[in-house]
């Protein structure tokens, strides 16, 4: 089943995808729920990121290849950060590039959904836990990076995680093709096998020091290969069995 | 005037705060709101932290001593850092020290917290963006921080951020006096005249990057002289003209 999150009528409803039909969802899809008729058509609608995290969790390097890419050693545990709500955008929003950023880079990732709240969750429990699995593109200035010595400000420019456009809740995340384009053309690719820790760790390690939450969002890392966005581009996370999340990009006014 | 945010009936209220009693309040702290009678004594009911914030943001190092404590330079720049919202905590509720931290750290702070949402506010607009100022302990595990080469784990376990007791709506942020004491024993002590970056310089920083949100928080620091707890402590927080926020230490089971 595919979850999607949107706009109609000044308020935020979830429906379920079946082609380019939104249908109805009645109850809490954290909680218990059915699905009923079509509603609207994804046409018609306006997408909003699939979920509304209390918190993103995010793993700063978790893919081989961009490990190389940094010259980095393997870290021994999951090097996680914090990114705000504020920063996300739905599938088919600009994307907005800062006027004093000039380094803007996509990063492809596998975002996953907590479905039901809890902490000290064992690996293999964590299944349990996990509505579903989405696309993000967790962006960065790779310029303030430097100016700040810190990854904060650079990746949290409202607009910089743009999510969607539907929660997958029947995916198995083990060996899933991760990739991003710009304008047509392969920049990232990596399989979620090249991963140094599962999703099943991950949720292991960080609910060992904090409760996730219903709705709470791990992003599991992104390949290496980003390159720096201009105005005009249209960029692409493509994740198979997930969904392709397509944002244009614009100079911020 | 002095808000709390407490549970009764399995529900979450805003009161206003005069003495021990705790005014109604209707409509909406972030908006229009008026005061009304006594509803119940501060003893009968549990605080809870005094906003749910959407984002918390922290200024990594921004009191001169604790910058001489460190050896570092100033920075130009606010260095921040986000927090995760299930690390609050209410006054008066226990600190879970984790099994596996073994030095953890208290973290006298001035917390903001946002009341209007805002994106490239002015340092002249900032003030009329805040509903007040309240207590914060920023905790941190110095042993985890050192294993991860990195704060997040270390300063976002659950109950590593007690807020409160009370958002103090009339308060000059500009020389107020930040302390905390362990046991009644004085363990830090600054005055806010003495921040690298003042209230409304963060502010115009943050938000030149990201959206603020009412009841968003940003936490500005705190000064030299933070001793890892033990369980049985009792740690406070103090900042004159806004309350004192005290909370027992124990060590998680």
């Amino acid at each position: 089943m595919f979850l999607v999150r949107y706009q109609k009528d000044n308020a935020a409803h979830y429906g379920h995808l079946e082609g380019e039909t939104i249908g109805a969802i009645t109850g809490d899809v954290f909680g218990d729920f059915a699905r009923g008729g079509p509603v609207a058509q994804l046409a018609e609608v306006v997408l909003l990121p699939p979920c509304a995290p209390s918190k993103i969790i995010a793993l700063s390097v978790n893919f081989a290849d961009r490990l190389r890419e940094l010259g980095l050693a393997a870290p021994e545990l999951p090097a996680i950060s914090l990114m705000a709500p504020s920063a996300l955008l739905g599938a088919h929003q600009p994307i907005r590039l800062p006027a004093h950023a000039r380094e803007v880079l996509p990063g492809a990732e596998l975002a996953v959904v907590i479905g039901r709240a809890g902490r000290w969750i064992s690996p293999e429990e964590a299944r349990a836990h996990i509505l579903g699995y989405t696309c993000a593109n967790a962006l960065s200035a790779l310029d303030i990076a430097e100016v700040d010595q810190s990854w904060t400000r650079a990746s949290n420019f409202d607009t910089f995680l743009p999510l969607g456009p539907a929660i997958a809740t029947h995916v198995d995340p083990t060996e899933l093709v991760v990739g991003c384009s710009v304008n047509g053309v392969p920049r990232q690719m990596a399989t979620t096998h090249d991963m140094l820790f599962t999703v099943e760790q991950v949720i292991a390690f960080v609910s060992a020091a904090m409760t996730l939450n219903a709705g709470d969002l791990i992003l599991m890392g992104t390949p290496a290969g980003g390159q720096p966005l201009a105005p005009g581009d249209v960029v692409e996370v493509q994740i198979e069995g997930i969904g392709a999340l397509r944002n244009p990009v614009v100079r911020e006014a």
